[in-house]
């Protein structure tokens, strides 16, 4: 008898933007004629920049003729891009990394969870509280932890509270883990981390022989120049860390799908009696397998965000979402709300008035004056309280928004 | 310290294709000036047909304008495309498939490894042999094998070996298993499976609970009306199996990407303690949490497919490789080879003479007459012997392939 993999049954009801979407399909039917302002999940609402459109036709073109049709190629993707990556987002920064430590993805969802696959069952987890579920869910279905307890927690995960009197940065765990999950620029708090504490976090690797894996999907978003862009700006951070980055928010690519993930070659990990094994090899031979590269056009097009007038053009866009997400800064503070991220990142993370817990300050948000956020106890127990708003809407829409909440009964 | 997952460990060195690139490098670039013909890996050489390219157009140029712009949408796939497929594929066969049963990827390799995340470890897995490598590697990464043993089987695995007398489908097998790998029209050998030997697999997995991976990336190749383009066409199948299938071969996406799983929600399996689950939840589950869903152009893309031009057009791309294959078939028979596949399949099976083995075979065609193909035993031990030819070659070179074989001093 064919036997499922007991480990699904763990995961708890959900995953978080299926039951935001469920709510208000639920209240959008019951009133139809509400206009619903949505800035929950975060989503990108502009066009692809037209660098960006100009290289996607062309790759189009390419695949209408005999002579430029592309078919398999390699698994890791082209080294165009490859090549693109390494010059723009690393050398560029003083970080060297080689293209073949580069592996081209559709998209760092994809990444963060099956990047597990090569690690083993017995790796002891260490995770951020509040956090992007996935990290979570995709460990759960792995069998790398026990149940989901009463506080929200499950067993034998190591969790990191991100709390407000430390900047929603997570202390240094007292114990020893083998696998770190770090998001700079945060997701859902939308706060940053400095280059010294995020040294502390390669030399705690480093002492611990643990593996970091650094989710950048947002760096794009920095406008603190002393903030690192890359785990890589950090010494010996090659020896331990796995760096995931992202076109989705960098360039609008949530509906095209292209990613990248970067595993040095320095970096290693143990077998069971002690033997050391490259992890760029495993993961080379893991996406050989079980992955066939993404699409040549949306390649081409995602190589198109680095020329020169590409990089204008996204820059460009990120401005626009960042003055969003000023304007929520400024509307929630200006109601006497507490207000975190939003300046290097393109989430707002809001603590909510009267002790309403982030379900009740949705579920109000969403009925009285059809706004929709994200609750941050949706990324964890200690998100709580705390309300996420994503800056990627249209500007009058985000003006909207403000000014209904402005005139809510809170 | 961070521990890899052991079960790489016990992978043969190299993915046959890898292996094959290889040694086509080293001798190009010992000879740069030979003129390589490749009919080894089974990659399209045929564009994209026109109705695909203007539809793929249309949706980059969506992509350009806020009121088209798309971002996320569903995991899933677009109901267009999944509605297209389930009035094509299925409903024109009197096979009644939902959409909710359609699962859009970027691409079967991908599908059928990443299914096994939802089966339990203790599953006993039947694999073909002669068999696309995907099927085993993915189990031994996953732990569902021993190591492997002298002969090149794995332990734990249950091999049901396709040979020449029982023309190369596979015998039920004797004893219970609870997963089995199909693939008709088979790669490699090129060969099909009859509706009455198909309902025989579909009775055994009936009686012993057990669930059929049905891989039919091919069947856009069938000619002969008789023979089943899905597993669905047999009765009660859909309690039994999930299918995997490809815009690859049928439409030439292996560099564009697109693909498709089917998994009825009639289909069920169960935990350790007897209770049953739906297959198509749990996959949904997996997907919704490690997956984003395929570019949108890509998707607009496949359904044009479907289109009433579009249909012609691939069967036109489609009639062009078949008739590859039909110059091999004539061409080896000719020169006194056992041939085997080709008429339903744009693969062909060759068996070498003088007790050539494969890889012998292979080098010698290489280094000869500089002709790439795909030696049989790389696809598992029954392979020994015998030679896979794709037909997705351009017709020029199939025949000067041919040309240059018939000179070989074999």
């Amino acid at each position: 008898m064919a036997l499922i993999n007991e480990n699904y049954l763990k995961l708890k009801t959900g995953y978080l933007f299926p039951e935001i979407d469920r709510r208000v399909k639920e209240y959008q039917s019951a009133y139809p004629d509400k206009k619903i302002i949505r800035m929950g999940i975060g989503d990108v609402t502009q066009p692809l920049v037209p660098s960006v459109i100009t290289a996607f036709r062309e790759a189009v073109n390419d695949m209408s003729k005999s002579e430029t049709f592309k078919g398999y190629r390699s698994d890791l993707g082209y080294e165009f891009l490859r090549e693109a990556i390494v010059k723009n987002d690393f050398i560029a920064r003083g970080v060297d990394i080689n293209i073949d430590e580069v592996f081209i993805s559709d998209g760092s969802k994809c990444d963060t969870g099956n990047i597990l696959d090569i690690f083993g069952h017995s790796n002891k987890v260490a995770i951020s509280d509040p956090v992007y579920p996935v990290y979570i869910d995709t460990n759960v279905m792995d069998g790398r932890t026990g149940n989901c307890m009463d506080n929200g927690y499950y067993e034998r995960v190591i969790y990191m509270p991100c709390l407000e009197d430390h900047q929603f940065v997570p202390e240094i765990p007292k114990q020893h883990v083998d696998i770190i999950y770090l998001c700079f620029p945060n997701n859902p708090t939308g706060m940053t981390i400095s280059k010294d504490e995020l040294k502390k976090w390669v030399v705690y690797a480093l002492e611990n022989k643990a593996i970091i894996l650094y989710d950048s999907a947002y760096e794009a978003y920095i406008t603190d120049p002393t903030l690192p862009h890359s785990i890589f700006e950090i010494k010996e951070a090659k020896k331990v860390a796995i760096e995931f980055r992202s076109f989705s928010k960098t360039a609008g690519f949530t509906g095209t799908r292209c990613a990248y993930t970067v595993i040095p070659k320095e970096l290693l990990a143990l077998d069971s009696k002690g033997q050391a094994y490259p992890v760029n090899a495993l993961w080379n031979r893991r996406q050989s397998t079980k992955f066939n590269g993404v699409s040549y056009p949306v390649q081409r097009a995602a190589a198109a965000i680095f020329t020169e007038q590409g990089k204008i053009e996204t820059k460009q866009v990120i401005r626009y979402y960042m003055e969003n997400a000023s304007m929520m800064r400024r509307g929630f503070s200006d109601l006497g709300y507490k207000v975190y991220g939003g300046t290097n990142a393109p989430y707002v993370w809001v603590k909510s008035k009267n002790n309403l817990t982030s379900w009740d300050f949705f579920d109000k948000l969403l009925k009285e004056v059809n706004v929709v956020g994200t609750p941050g106890s949706g990324f964890g127990p200690s998100g709580e309280g705390y309300f996420r708003f994503s800056a990627f809407a249209a500007k009058e829409n985000v003006s909207e928004a403000i000014e209904r909440i402005k005139k809510m009964n809170i």
